[in-house]
């Protein structure tokens, strides 16, 4: 089928090739002419998203932030009003459930289906088409959406017929994700002022209850002193905030996440915002005065 | 080799156990009578430890903490001095490295070998021999304990030479383990109030980014509503205690740990003390005002 990519960042140039992969006609766009043209390059059409619109089967948003999805759906790019019935707006931002609740019935009421689609999994895994996806919204959006779906990821959580789901999901993921880095950040430096050495901490914690999916993943890069990017700080504030208002509407006390957010606000407000999440072991290195590997002598 | 255990709760019972299958002579202790007359049953020695001090090759020590520990060792029981120049002390017991380090300092100046032990993995593991130990002394206390360490554990982590950083590890482990209970508590009330039932939440969350061993562990207990304790809230406010006291210590800010704390805090004052540490989520339920699974109606 014929489908529309907006926001052709590392995850979603990723999942544009996948979909191209598995035989689907696909348009991006992107703010970016680069990103653009690369992706033209590598098969992808080279029509203008809006010279499409009325032909897409789907329209797959991977835009950063809500601000982003409003101007492309709604905004100053309208793509919602270009799209026919026949599209799907599946949204794989992360944005708060309501904001998703809402852009669900902005296009049921211009009769164009909706899917609350965000997604998980990393760059690697996008480009793999190999993506978790918490989805959520009608029947009839799950359906048309579906090719494009399995062209994206591995898999599918269908979580209900209701727009918003999807977005809670994924904010109670990002919330775990968010405080285990934080965690893994305090407790690797913690060990430092005890003398136990990163690499250590590395050999003796992933075989013990302290685990987790975050510190495996993230610690190696505190060992090797190696802050390139795969997931900026600055994603946290985002998310960590889209968690907490929701939160704070739902008069919900989350202080542990709320702990976790004061520290990645510290690590972007050192500087560290582009940098590798792992980097906001940097604030407490910097509280307590150690060194971390690959830093000073 | 003949061994003492002091300490015969849910830990140590299965230790003794373990050592007695792996062939050695074991005389269990314990404030409870009933407790050591049960592990006499089961084949440990009838002596009282005092009788049998002067022969043991190794003593194990698996109290619940520190002054449980000193009076054990060094107090009103005083069973350091009654040991031989052959003996190794063997401390299982959660401890802050400062006391560690001191409990060993105390030994070595009557002669006799420590090992800094603490152990993880639970009663069921403790009674498998199956424990993880990490552990922490001179070669020669090693060397002492081992036939000991091989009937107890599958995995004896070597920390190096000096007591205090096995019990270190066991403060860094425990702090990424509280932290994670009270996260997983967290994300799953506060799922709740998105339109997320706990076990749609154990469906999603294990294959995703945001989960951790403990998550996987402790969350099945919230969604069956059974707080039959395995591990009580009340081993927390001690274990992270220990944690965030070394913190101090160490000029080292922990916000993280010092939040989940709170929570463990909250729900022994509530009166969940001696329930499963899981039922850290019934602070945030009674705090949003929502029904946990097996609460209510």
């Amino acid at each position: 089928m014929r489908i529309g990519v907006v926001g052709l960042g590392s995850m979603g140039y990723g999942i544009a090739g996948s979909l191209l992969r598995a035989g689907h006609e696909v348009v991006g766009a992107d703010v970016s002419p680069t990103a653009v043209a690369r992706f033209q390059q590598d098969g992808g059409a080279t029509a203008d998203i809006h010279s499409l619109a009325s032909e897409l089967d789907a329209l797959v948003i991977v835009v950063l932030n809500a601000v982003q999805a409003e101007d492309v759906l709604f905004g100053a790019q309208g793509l919602v009003d270009e799209l026919s019935a026949a599209c799907v707006v599946t949204l794989c931002v992360t944005v708060s459930p309501d904001y998703a609740r809402g852009a669900a019935e902005r296009c049921a009421a211009r009769g164009i289906a909706f899917l609350d689609a965000p997604i998980s999994g990393g760059s690697a895994k996008a480009a793999q088409g190999k993506l978790s996806i918490m989805a959520s919204g009608t029947a009839e959006a799950f359906a048309k959406a579906r090719p494009a779906l399995d062209g994206m990821a591995e898999t599918v959580f269908e979580l209900g017929d209701t727009a918003g789901v999807g977005s809670a999901m994924k904010a109670v993921n990002q919330m775990l994700a968010g405080v285990h880095i934080a965690a893994m950040a305090e407790a690797i430096t913690f060990g430092i002022t005890q003398g136990i050495d990163p690499a250590t901490f590395m050999t003796v914690i992933p075989r013990c209850a302290g685990t987790s999916w975050m510190l495996e993943n993230r610690a190696p890069h505190i060992v090797a002193g190696d802050y390139t990017a795969h997931s900026a700080v600055d994603i946290w504030p985002k998310d960590l905030g889209i968690v907490l208002d929701a939160a704070r509407s739902a008069k919900f006390a989350a202080p542990v996440t709320a702990a976790a957010l004061q520290q990645f606000l510290a690590a972007s407000g050192m500087g560290f915002g582009r940098e590798d999440d792992a980097a906001v072991a940097k604030v407490y290195a910097r509280n307590t005065g150690i060194v971390l590997p690959g830093e000073g002598d």
